[in-house]
């Protein structure tokens, strides 16, 4: 269902009805671009700290704005042993609500745009038509002006105890006021009375004066003229009737506030119900939903995994989950289009699913690809497949698996870090993955190299795996730890180029921070205390410039392609794994199906020093 | 006519014909913001100097998109007296021209976008279907990468006098590839050979090998796979062939290179005609062309002047004569769409206007606004309005005033300054008019004040002016420069607020700017003797957020308003004027015609004691 500012107050019910009844919902938003930085392959390095990725997609991509958000409710029905589903397709966009409300800019990425301009995106809609948002501080202000102007009317009666003073050149103005009043009020015939346009601070002495000499008996207001021209009405009313007359305006600026709340009271609602959130590949997602809706995105990475498990107490992403085994092994790609046809095929079953009554159903033989109520559809249906895959797997098979399982858990606010080579997923329930990073070099060279460059001064390596960082540096993983020494020992007489171990590099660079600290900071002892461990993630991205950098690189292979084929061959044995496998097995029957399942488990639960291995089980695709 | 993408190439010729023929142009741009700064009334304080405005506007302007470029060319008839238009509508978007292009980022500002929207924008059209365009610099780099990329392959013949170093781990993939193409070469049915894909690094050695082993007699190329998998071919051919193809593909680059220059091309064109390029308050116009279509902006105003006379010679700003005399004391209101309907009234004369067949033509009965084409159509028809009225004011009246008359030349390269209170025009020929502004005070206060409060504090001085700088001060302008003194003393020991003159405060910020620049630069003494007037323009706007400040203006008339109210009533007389009129008089006859001539002339040469007078007899309307 397609709902745009002219239909949104009268479908308002239906959605909260849809978020009230579902088992769960899928979301997906579209924005007006990915990165405000130099080339999404430089912001997306391969050996990012989930806090150095945080950082980024903060800097970088929150200017843009989200203008269309899927929702997708589910819910099971079982007598027919079917999902029914209702899909919604906001468009959002920050229309000024008055002149006073807050004009928001955003970022346009031309790609961004091309790209939604040849999938058919209707650019009018959200400019035209797109709900209007406020985040939480922009509300709280709203309600705030209204109470100022309430209490401004009101309180100007109860201030005017004493005469207010009149400046000397505004009296004779004052004075015609009241004498106009004064003649009104003794005309029975006339019921209200339009005083000349007057500046603001005329108006203000007007109110006041008016408070003092008629308490009661008048009705005093400020209206527009055709021309914009702001004019005070005086109208004869009685207690009952003033008090009807306020009450009425009360109610009118309390629809006026929700109105201007608009779209964000679907976030409220869907964020109020608790219940379980799948996206795919949903951190941008998460982050702009939550940043547009709610509050500007917290400072640092911790702070921000408490507001989104706060605000989404449950989410689920779906590329995650079919990165992970058991669906690791039988699904080669995980963008969300191939993952939905994949997931038709045998071992999987796709789920019988309606749509509700009055509600539109999309048809997947025919793609609607990139409408973000659409996607959000096709999401939660490869939810539900993989979910009753692992149903299939107990002993006896469990046909349908719902949100609330057990067997879900494991991949419950988990979300897919899209080409961190090493750290599968940003865990918002703890710490996240420490992989040790041996095996990998950062590389300095001089600003012409090109990723071919760089392979053929590692030839000697065998396979590796180039991670760009900017201009003139790149990680670059050997497949062999014991292969580092030899290339930083070999590269010791180099001119043109610098190789040092990644912890060199890290050392260097909490070293270089504390040092730069040091000197601009006036307190810098108090400061490093208090946050000894915070690196400058994104310093390293200032120094070159969009054009010359996106055309160097694209003069070779994808390196994000090459690492993926890489790594495949890199996975780990069933055996290596079964190893280092230590917890109970919850799955006593069917011991192959089984396995597959604490695979599962096992990989979304380990940490520290088996970390990297762990990470390895995880495909890294180059596809959103 | 409207010009997308699609039919931009074939309607080329037409453009460049229109242009060459043309008399004159009149143009007009619609963007996709106005200001990124708090709000348009802080970044237009009433008493900006003219680098202080272009430092403002380039700051908080240049990062929108000039997404709709209206031109429209106009030619005289002579033979029937009339003028024949042709319109072109353009929609312009940065489309990314190949993976390697500028990935361009813009700013849209909500309430400009909803304006555009109110006004039956169609955005899908820019979104979809805009012209690409690069500006000079990209057009550079891209003809660049043309360049090396032919000599790239040319070179490698040049190089490849001796046969290249292959690393070893290459040896065999590349002797593979050599017996391959042996093989080939000795079958006489194989007219091309296609090579597995491989990495760049090894085209490279392909490349470098095969231009030494095989330096005729073979093409090679490289090509992309449907899966975008980059894969050698080599064919045969003679010399004569090799040579047709290189050909052929320098032709097919050259296209593809004024594909991407694209819109830009426009632009090219009307600056190389050096012809008169009319629009209407066109001060962001020009700087969004330049920046968009050639480059940057320069750092400061007077590089702005010397580039903006350098690419468009002859500049006339229809907003700036409309407010100039003779026309000032007949029209009332300067905002396009109401000057456009004043000028069909007497004195004016609505001019003869037929479109070119082949061109639609506009209707000015169904105003069509906002839509660049139809607003650089009457743009155009306001000039000749205007340029007839002067004519007619001529003994004996000249009925039909070219765009070479030297009636027009004062308002020559004059472009209007926007809510400045006291300098009409940014001189793009020389030296701005500095008034002395001796009756202007700079007042700050707490930031809870309004305008209403800075009323009251200055209500004993009668009429006053007020120009927001930003929350916690402002400008205010007294009738009367006696009054300053009075107004500095009586505020002494004021604990609230605080007044200073307008000299008294232009000196502190010069002091403030040096003492900081002391601090900040190394070599600031070098820098300070470089530029001893620059003055940092747009470090106070920083301080506020933008709800606040907007909300609270709002509460109050807009300044603006009341400002040109006033205005009015400080006009210079007839009288006054005569008397500094000491210029010769270059019309003999008709006196009082000859008067109204002169008049214009005087306010637009005065330059130094009297440009603060000369600059009231401009009224500074709040409409754009």
């Amino acid at each position: 269902m397609e709902i745009i500012r002219s239909n949104f107050k009268i479908n308002l019910h239906k959605v909260y009805q849809a978020i009230e009844e579902a088992d769960f919902f899928a979301i997906d938003g579209e924005f007006s671009g990915i990165s405000d930085g130099p080339s999404v392959t430089a912001l997306t390095s391969g050996f990012d700290t989930p806090e150095e990725r945080y950082q980024k997609l903060k800097k970088h991509s929150m200017d843009f704005l989200l203008f269309q958000f899927g929702l997708c409710a589910f819910k099971y029905d079982h007598t027919d042993s079917k999902h029914i589903t209702k899909s919604f397709n906001f468009y959002v966009f920050p229309k000024p609500f008055s002149r006073s409300s807050p004009d928001v800019k955003f970022v346009c990425q031309s790609s961004s745009i091309d790209f939604l301009a040849s999938q058919g995106f209707d650019f009018n809609k959200v400019f035209c038509s797109g709900i209007p948002y406020l985040n939480q501080e922009e509300e709280r202000q709203l309600r705030e002006q209204f109470d100022e102007k309430r209490s401004q009317a009101n309180g100007a009666g109860a201030l005017a105890k004493c005469p207010v003073t009149i400046p000397e050149d505004q009296r004779k103005f004052i004075d015609q006021v009241i004498e106009k009043i004064e003649d009104f009020l003794q005309n029975k015939e006339k019921k209200s009375l339009d005083l000349e346009p007057c500046t603001g601070f005329q108006r203000k002495l007007i109110y006041q004066t008016l408070s003092w000499k008629f308490p009661k008996g008048i009705h005093v207001e400020t209206l527009e003229t055709e021309k914009k021209e702001r004019h005070i009405v005086i109208s004869k009313v009685d207690e009952e009737e003033r008090k009807r007359r306020e009450q009425e305006k009360y109610a009118k600026e309390q629809e006026e506030l929700n109105d201007a709340v608009g779209f964000s009271r679907v976030i409220h609602a869907i964020a109020n119900s608790g219940k379980l959130v799948v996206g795919h590949n949903m951190l941008l997602d998460v982050m702009h939903t939550i940043h547009q809706f709610y509050c500007p995105l917290p400072a640092d990475l911790k702070e921000f995994k408490e507001m989104t498990t706060c605000v989404f107490p449950r989410l689920l992403d779906t590329k995650l989950m079919a990165s992970t085994q058991p669906f690791k092994d039988i699904i080669n790609n995980t963008s969300l289009a191939e993952l939905e046809k994949r997931l038709k095929e045998t071992p999987f079953d796709p789920p019988k699913v309606e749509s509700a009554e009055g509600f539109p159903s999309y048809d997947t033989a025919s793609e609607q690809l990139h409408e973000a109520g659409y996607d959000a559809y096709i999401t939660g249906l490869c939810f539900i497949s993989m979910a009753n895959y692992l149903g299939s797997l107990l002993g006896p098979p469990k046909m349908c698996v719902s949100a609330r399982s057990k067997l879900i858990e494991p991949f419950f606010n988990k979300l897919f870090l899209m080409r961190v080579m090493d750290i599968p997923y940003l865990n918002l329930e703890g710490p996240d993955l420490q992989p040790k990073r041996d095996h990998v070099l950062h590389v300095t060279f001089p600003k012409e190299w090109k990723t071919s460059d760089l392979y053929q001064l590692f030839s000697a390596f065998g396979n590796i795996q180039i991670s760009w960082i900017d201009d003139t540096s790149a990680f670059v993983s050997l497949s062999q730890p014991e292969q580092v020494q030899i290339a930083v020992n070999t590269s010791k007489y180099a001119e043109s180029y610098r190789i040092q171990t990644y912890a060199e590099y890290v050392g260097k660079k909490q070293e270089d921070k504390q040092v730069k600290r040091k000197w601009t900071e006036d307190s810098w002892k108090e400061a490093d205390r208090k946050q000894p461990k915070v690196s400058d993630p994104c310093s390293h991205t200032n120094s070159f410039a969009a054009t010359g950098t996106t055309g160097k690189r694209n003069l070779s292979p994808d390196p994000g392609e090459a690492g993926s084929e890489d790594r495949e061959s890199e996975e780990m044995s069933d055996s290596e794994l079964e190893q280092i496998d230590s917890c109970a097995d919850p799955f006593p029957e069917g011991r192959k199906k089984a396995k597959k399942l604490k695979r599962m488990k096992k990989e979304l639960s380990l940490a520290g020093t088996v970390a990297e291995s762990s990470a390895m089980l995880f495909e890294v695709p180059d596809t959103w």
